[in-house]
This record gives C-alpha cells, sequence and structure tokens, in this order.
C-alpha cells in the first residue's frame, strides 16, 4: 500500500508521500511516489501516486514522454497546457491509456487496475489547485470546503487532517499536521513505510524551494513523533474516567 | 458498516459496538450488535457482530435455538460449554452453517459472506479471556500481547488504542479509551452511528452490572468529545512547526 495526502491552503500546498512499495509482505522495496515538474517561474506541478506501481510508472513515463515529444508535435503536454485543469485531464488520459494497455492483462490474472493521483500545483497567474484523478481516469477538485485530499492508506491519518487541518493554516504548521497524519499512519500499517518524501510549495512562488526526503534518523520527525506521543499521553490522561 | 471493539484487561473486559446498519445509504436503521448471556455466578458471554446483519442475526438466533434446546437434547450451548473457547467454537459453528444455508444465494448475487465476531466473557474459574471470530468460522484469542481486538471499520479508531491501550489499565480508564476510539471513528467515518452500546465486565463478577447505551445527548461522552478536541488542539498546537 501507499499513504499521499496534500493540503490545499490559502498560502499554497503541501504535498506528503511515503515510499514503501510490496509485492507481497516479502518483497519490500523503496520508490519514489512523488513526482514534480517545475519551470520557474512559469509552472509547478506536483504529482503523488498510489496503486500498482507498474500502472503509476508507465503513467509517469506517458506523461514524460508527451513533454520530450511535444516540442516537435505541439502536442500538449504537463509543460504546456494552460491550466491545472488540463494538466488533470492529461494525468487522466494517460491513466487511461494505461489501462488500455495493460488492463485486459491485469484482470484476466484477478489483479484488477488501481491507480489514484494526487496532481498540484500552479500555473502562471492561475491561483494554486490540487486534485485527485481516479483509477478511470476521471477527477475531482480540492475547493475552499475541503483542506485536504489523501489517497491510498488513508484512514488511519485521516482523523488528525479532519480535527486540524483548515486553509487559513501556515505552511509550516501544515508540514507539521501532515508529517503527524503520516506518523499514526506508520504506527498502524506497515505497508506504508519511511522515508517520506515531502514537498511545500508557496503560492505565487512558481518554484519549487521547499522539498525534503525524511527518513527514520530525521531529526525533527523523531522529534516530532515523540513529542506527539507525549503530549496524545497527557491529554487523554487529563480527560475524566468513564464512572464505573 | 460497523465499529466494535473490545479491550482485555488485567482487571476484567470492555466492550464497544455502534449501532448504524444501512444498506445503500439512504435505508439507515439502528441494531443492536452487542449481544450478552449472563448466568450470575457461572459465566457471562458477550457477543459484538459487524458485517451482512442477516447473517449476524441469523448466527445469534442460532446460539439461542441452541440454548433452547439443550435442555432436552443435552447438546453443548452457550449456558453450558466449560470455556470460552468451547464457546468460541459454537459460534464459529453457527457462523459456518449460516454460510451453508445462506452462502450460496448470497454469493450469486455478488454480495460475498461478511461476518466477523468478537466473542469475550468468563466461565467459572478460568481467566476472562476474549476471541475474534472470523466469517470461515476459525478464531484468534486476544493474549498478553494484545490488549484489544477490533472488527469492523476499524482504521480510524485504532491509532489511539495503538498508542494508549494497556492491559494494566482500569475499567473507567478503559472505558474512556473506547469511546474515544468511538469518537475518532464517529467523526471520519458516516456508515458507523451512534448511539453506542458499552459493557463493563468485571473479572470473577460473573455477572453484568455495567451495560449502558450512550446516545447524542449522553453528557460524558459530549464531555469526552469536546474535551479531547480541545485537548489535541493543544497538543498540536504546543509542537514545534516544521521549519519552511
Amino acid at each position: 500500500m501507499t499513504y499521499c495526502a496534500a493540503l490545499r491552503l490559502d498560502e499554497g500546498l503541501v504535498f506528503a508521500a511515503d515510499t514503501r512499495t510490496n509485492a507481497g509482505i516479502d518483497n519490500v522495496a523503496t520508490f519514489r511516489k512523488l513526482h514534480h515538474w517545475c519551470s520557474a517561474g512559469d509552472r509547478v506541478l506536483v504529482l503523488l501516486t498510489a496503486g500498482n506501481l507498474s500502472i503509476t510508472q508507465s503513467v509517469v513515463s506517458l506523461l514524460n514522454e508527451q513533454i520530450e515529444a511535444s516540442a516537435a508535435t505541439q502536442a500538449p503536454s504537463l509543460m504546456s497546457v494552460p491550466s491545472l485543469y488540463r494538466a488533470a485531464r492529461l494525468v487522466g488520459d494517460a491513466v487511461r491509456e494505461v489501462r488500455r494497455v495493460d488492463g485486459p492483462a491485469l484482470e484476466a490474472g484477478h489483479l484488477g487496475f488501481s491507480a489514484s493521483c494526487l496532481l498540484g500545483g500552479q500555473i502562471g497567474t492561475e491561483p494554486p489547485s490540487l486534485f485527485q484523478i481516479y483509477p478511470e481516469g476521471n477527477f475531482i477538485e480540492a475547493n475552499e470546503d475541503t483542506a485536504f485530499l489523501q489517497i491510498g492508506e488513508h484512514k488511519y491519518g485521516k482523523p488528525i487532517l479532519d480535527r486540524v487541518a483548515r486553509p487559513s493554516m501556515g505552511l509550516g504548521e501544515a508540514a507539521k499536521l501532515l508529517l503527524l497524519s503520516f506518523d499514526s499512519t506508520l504506527r498502524s500499517n506497515l505497508s506504508v513505510g519511511m522515508p517520506i518524501d515531502l514537498l511545500i510549495y508557496a503560492r505565487d512562488s512558481l518554484d519549487i524551494r521547499h522539498e525534503r526526503r525524511i527518513g527514520q534518523d530525521d531529526e525533527y520527525f523523531r522529534y516530532l513523533a515523540s513529542a506527539w506521543s507525549n503530549a496524545l499521553r497527557e491529554a487523554f490522561g487529563k480527560i475524566e474516567e468513564f464512572e464505573t
């Protein structure tokens, strides 16, 4: 499994993805699930992927092929489309193309077709935006009522997001929140694993300035996990017991 | 869906189950999923059920039929078996009997066969114990390394149990913890709903003295939910932000 989440805030976007991939529980590996494309001053696009790794890697390869081909063909690509909406359409089309190629064989092997993506970023003078693309290639956009979107193993880390996330959060506070959501997931589900890729996009910067891979030995993450555990236990202790 | 959880503690057992049942999202009803049998001084058995309501109700009906018939037939029933292990076997057998009767038609309708149970209690001089029975009728028993078991929509409420549950907790503290686990689940998943049935079993009491249905207007639950929200937000605020 995988856990990816992103926050859409007044000040920008924050993305995080784990890196664990497993084919059975005895074949565990580390793969990047956070991908980005940037043309400083023009656009930043960030893609988080969950699902069958062969499918999501093919989606990224198709998107990169389009970028390389577009100089010659003038066909649209992530680096040329005029809006995030059009970029989400391209990602959806790439998912559908992979399904056309690999879907029947996967289904014949009873593996199903699993691929979900989060796509966020900013193009030119558009406001930053965030989309979730489904395995069928259709998608939704986060709006002012939806401060966050998640894909993959999302349930363990949802309660803290439900309680705390709000569009007015600062970027540093939001990164803290996302990492706490990952901490809860990592503790409860072995199929989600470190390191975590974290990317913070500041509105209107049109550049990627804060990207970090957070491993087991990351000082801030260790502080965060231990401070949160202690704070939770302390908070729990302060609440009156149920009277028996 | 459903959420049921139980804690196995040095001082006894604590059980909780929600009561929401839905057939589609436009057909929502309240059904009891916490069932118990008690012969004061001899035994207490508590069964929590999740899955297809027609299946789990049939399981309970079969178990009750056995109890009624056993006076005449001397066949084993929940009220006569000498151990919780044997009681879990009876529940597993009842699940298999319902599968024999209803399974083929359910599977022909592509509905699958979903039924999970938690069975806990105490018989005579045995220590209290807690079992999880799977849809196939096999089961596991909680031991000293497993302070809790969950069935149904268990992921949202697991992080808090993972962090706080331990066998040495008092019963009132454990009831508080279970209710917090339910609070997280209720906030994140509409298919789990109030009221919550809560049952606290004190070791060696061989009687049910604390059973309570906790509804929307329950004063303690409202205090708990609001105190926990405030405590979490306060704890979140105290942790240093991620440096951007």
